[in-house]
């Protein structure tokens, strides 16, 4: 029983928190971000995207004859400035599809005649090596991100294709692929990646255009992976330039130690890690690899189960943007970058297509409704790439071993990798949200919104998830409904049409309630309303004698703004009530809080003392970590002591 | 009243707990790493120091017409390298001043020897520059440590002279001085070291050798550093090498943002900071500089009050071996270097100079008792440069913030800078126990032995500290006592011929309990014995909710091997009993544990779950922190979670 999560939903118009968060992308994350590709953002780093696509069109067009004043003012920017483009172009896609714009979509096709225009003849697409120097293409896997780039705008090419049904990007990255097919698999059957990506690319524009090179190519590229783990140095050896110059051969950076179906852990730069698992977990599913699968599963093991935050955050080390070791996790120095956890999201959903099991949707909430979101403000405009899971002004950026963590969100980064992503995220919220086989819908995660699925079945969801726990889903047209019961939702109800089921008629399996629904019919799902302490394995040291409070799926944090300004010298009781406030409209953009029996204890003037300090028992304030960091600069907490 | 505690005592023969360090100092620790010099020591990184002075001078006798044969394999070894050479010989002259040692002497004079074979005729000394360069002498003070080495042989020949009265060392590094002079006084009038060291050395040089260059140069050095804080940039821009080629110039890492006088927060390089606060210190003392002693005041504060760990070890990040900003002390990824504790304990002993006041020897002994025993092994054949609060086999020494923090000493390093120090100040403690002016005798540290002093006093001191809190002080020679009372000591007794004395009799100031003792009597002072609770304040976040240990001026700690190889999920009792052992011989060398009543939480399978886990009431065994890493990898902790 395969379950397509892909391309599958013919529409899917969201409503509630998810529709609150998609409009807020229309309204002001895209439109932002198209400034700033355009360099037309006030008081923000340059970008030079499209200038830098402009740029190369007028290098081509001078390529006879022409001279290095024909490219303008050349390129400027990351090695992996071309992505940035590709990712807005696939928000905008998602956001197309759920709320048409002429506008944009107007906007969307100058901007992919403007990319038409920097390729190639040869189907090449890269302005930083079509303008800097067309002689190094392909020399620098390790660092040169020309598979990145591509791959992130076959992404595009897909999403835009799905959204409007005009092939024009698709077509380009066709050609790109046929480019990259002649080099990889036709001269040369080597090398892979740096940075992989291209590979959960090609398996998504193989689903659209079933075009069987791309299905190759991506085989070809997961395979090769690892394969020869001095790949890359012996690559660098034979070149004398670098884009960083000091770019880590390390194989564990790369997650080149082995070939895929070998690896046991989680190791490296974590977006790449999450990128290729994706890959793997999406090829395994397709092909029915199931030594694949299973390395993907010990993946996801050595992820969620060792070497994850409580926020969905993974990669818990500036060193590298990396994984580190088993449960090292520490809260003040994490990195627990917004595209690693986006890219956990991608990994979960393609694991959905190996096995159905709840866990997976627990993952994507986890990751979602913390860390992604944490990732952006309140009002989409200021980002973090970064997710502390505690900040204390004095320290959080400013520490030598805290510098990366920041207390407030900046504007944009020379590196705008998290934004964008983020926005095509959550535009394409509803892809992860449902799924389909020929006779069932399936609701992995709980999306207020409109779902009509290519099985036929029609249905509606209402919800205020994840501040209410009710979930409604009104059928229009019926089948069988399969509905994830989250792993945190201690006990659950589910009545149909105002009753109770027959326990005969309802199955649960692997975190999923199956039932039969009809037309007219309603389903109402209860969860868990309650909040709930948080306890974490003792296996980290970072976490002995800590608490968090949770509730749904959000994960709460205290902060200073809430608690007198100081969440360092709380203590939570341990037996202490969690008391839910009612929803507040204008708090954080609405929001729930927990109020708790705490501790205050007193101040010490001396470093370190013998008299036991004395505590006054006080009520203690936590607010979603998601929003965190919207009100100024202050503590910040999630892992609070317990007494 | 200036209380010299320099070259004041005739002789000082420790027995007791000192004593048995410095004949291990004696025994293990000079002739091993006399054979590291040598290169004789078995499975050791090869060190070549005494080889890079013989090779110098062989580059000076051919340096009419001799070629690069001439220097047989050259220059091995950091830039720093000779230093290893002098700090040896300086504890090796400590040692012989307490353990008379014909063939020791012997040794010493031979090095002594090749040493005056490699100085240049005007008196330059560094066997780098000798073998490598001349040109470069004196072009890099920001990396060439030219500076630091003269520093330490001068440290070495006043110590050596101290010993022996022998004065060839003391002459060459005399003459050495005056080469510096005229470079730096006569002829350059500028710039100042990278590392601070030779301006505490001249100070020593100055007091042995009456020579005013040593006073002016010091002078010199100390207020020179920081006038230009740009210095260092301009010197690298006028050269084109470089020693490691990205030397950072920031100039907090050289405690040079700001004249010295202008100094808030002690910041950078630790083991730098507190080199050249010592200096500071001195030189305020002599000079009776108010300014430059509120300076250092404010930097003691600096330090002590907010930037110290519980054992003394200062310098909290690795980056930069560096002081990160207030409060910001992780355990496991500290970095807290043996020899920045090293310093601090010879800052403490040069602000005794300008004050007396308890706290400084309070700080030496946390310092002295924690950190820089734990840097050696009991054994005295390995070392820790990095001494961590807290271990975890898995993490430590593995995950990328914590490479440095291992979870065993190693053998020895090709930076071998820690041993020799720590050396150094064991076979010195005498120096820093005592002191005198006229008519007092100072006693600012416990430790067993005779003391005969400058001023006539003599006595023995008898006690079994830091295991025992009684001591015992028989005086031979009467006069005025002056006795510090620890600050950790919250109960004290003495007696005075067995016989509470007429409070009449005694003062009690800052810390300092005095009395008139007369030919024959015996001081009994009996210190607080109960092992107590620690806590800290509740601004550093790392310690929150955490509970410590202590004995006298012992931190204690848990090491898995005394606590089922788990102290992670023990939580100590927050009103629990703690048992002190009697003396147990045959541990650790002979030391007393304390057991405290704890919970053992139950294991969690999950990394993260709302089930409060179980615990069950235990004991947990603490041991001396200086001692652990003594059995093997396992667990350590130091702050503990109370319950």
């Amino acid at each position: 029983m395969k379950i397509q999560h892909q391309a599958s939903i013919r529409a899917y118009r969201a409503g509630g928190f998810i529709g609150t968060y998609q409009r807020l992308v229309k309204d002001v994350v895209i439109p932002y971000q198209y400034s700033v590709l355009c360099d037309e953002a006030p008081d923000t780093e340059k970008s030079h995207v499209i200038q830098n696509f402009i740029n190369a069109g007028k290098v081509l067009r001078s390529k006879n004859g022409g001279s290095a004043a024909d490219c303008g003012d050349g390129f400027y920017g990351m090695v992996f400035q071309d992505s940035d483009a590709a990712k807005w172009i696939e928000a905008a896609s998602y956001s197309l599809s759920i709320f048409p714009d002429a506008k944009l979509e107007s906007t969307v096709d100058s901007l992919i005649d403007i990319i038409a225009g920097a390729q190639d003849e040869d189907g090449y697409l890269n302005t930083y090596y079509t303008i800097k120097d067309r002689d190094k293409r392909w020399t620098n896997l390790l660092e040169g991100h020309e598979l990145y780039c591509s791959g992130h705008m076959m992404e595009a090419a897909c999403a835009y294709y799905e959204a409007t049904g005009k092939d024009k990007l698709l077509q380009i990255m066709l050609k790109n692929m046929e480019h990259i097919y002649r080099h990889f698999i036709t001269e040369r059957h080597e090398g892979c990646p740096g940075h992989p990506e291209v590979e959960l690319a090609l398996l998504k524009m193989y689903r659209v255009s079933g075009n069987e090179h791309c299905m190759e190519l991506a085989e070809h590229f997961i395979n090769t992976r690892g394969v020869d783990p001095h790949f890359y140095e012996k690559e660098k050896e034979k070149r004398d330039w670098s884009v960083w110059g000091n770019s880590p051969t390390e194989t564990d950076y790369l997650q080149a130690s082995a070939p895929v179906r070998e690896q046991k852990d989680a190791v490296g730069h974590a977006v790449r890690a999450v990128y290729l698992y994706t890959a793997m977990a999406d090829f395994a599913a397709a092909t029915d690899d199931k030594e694949l699968f299973e390395a993907c599963r010990r993946l996801w093991e050595s992820i969620t189960r060792r070497r994850m935050y409580l926020t969905g955050g993974i990669g818990s080390t500036v060193h590298g943007e990396a994984f580190s070791v088993d449960y090292d996790l520490p809260g003040g120095t994490a990195y627990a970058e917004t595209c690693a956890s986006i890219g956990l999201i991608f990994f979960a959903s393609r694991m959905l297509e190996n096995e159905l099991n709840g866990e997976y949707g627990d993952i994507c909430e986890r990751a979602f409704y913390n860390t992604v979101l944490a990732g952006m403000q309140l009002d989409g405009r200021r980002f973090f790439y970064v997710n502390p899971l505690e900040v204390v002004p004095g320290i959080s950026g400013i520490s030598p071993t805290h510098r990366h963590n920041l207390p407030v969100r900046p504007k944009w980064y020379a590196c705008a990798c998290c934004p964008p992503n983020a926005a095509r995220l959550i535009s394409s919220f509803g892809k992860y949200a449902y799924g389909e086989n020929a006779d069932t819908a399936f609701c992995h995660l709980f999306a207020d919104g409109e779902i009509s699925l290519e099985n036929g079945m029609k249905f509606t969801c209402e919800t205020k998830y994840p501040y209410d726990f009710d979930i409604l889903y009104r059928i229009e047209r019926g089948g069988r409904l399969a509905v994830r019961i989250p792993g945190w939702s201690r006990t659950w109800q589910l009545t149909l049409n105002e009753k109770t089921p027959d326990a005969a008629d309802i199955t649960l399996k692997k975190g999923y309630l199956y039932l039969t629904v009809s037309d007219g019919d309603t389903v109402k799902l209860s969860l868990d309303k309650t909040a709930r302490f948080q306890y974490a394995s003792p296996k980290i040291p970072e976490l002995t004698g800590k608490t968090a409070i949770s509730r749904g799926p959000l994960v709460y944090c205290f902060e200073g703004v809430d608690n007198q300004g100081d969440v360092l010298s709380l203590s939570l009781q341990k037996e202490g009530s969690l008391e839910v406030s009612a929803f507040q409209e204008n708090l954080l953009g609405g929001t729930v809080t927990i109020t708790v029996d705490a501790f205050r204890t007193d101040a010490i003037d001396e470093l370190y003392t013998d008299k036991a300090p004395g505590a006054k028992p006080c009520k203690a304030v936590a607010v979603p970590y998601y929003t965190w960091g919207n009100r100024g600069e202050n503590q910040m907490r999630v892992w609070m002591d317990a007494t």
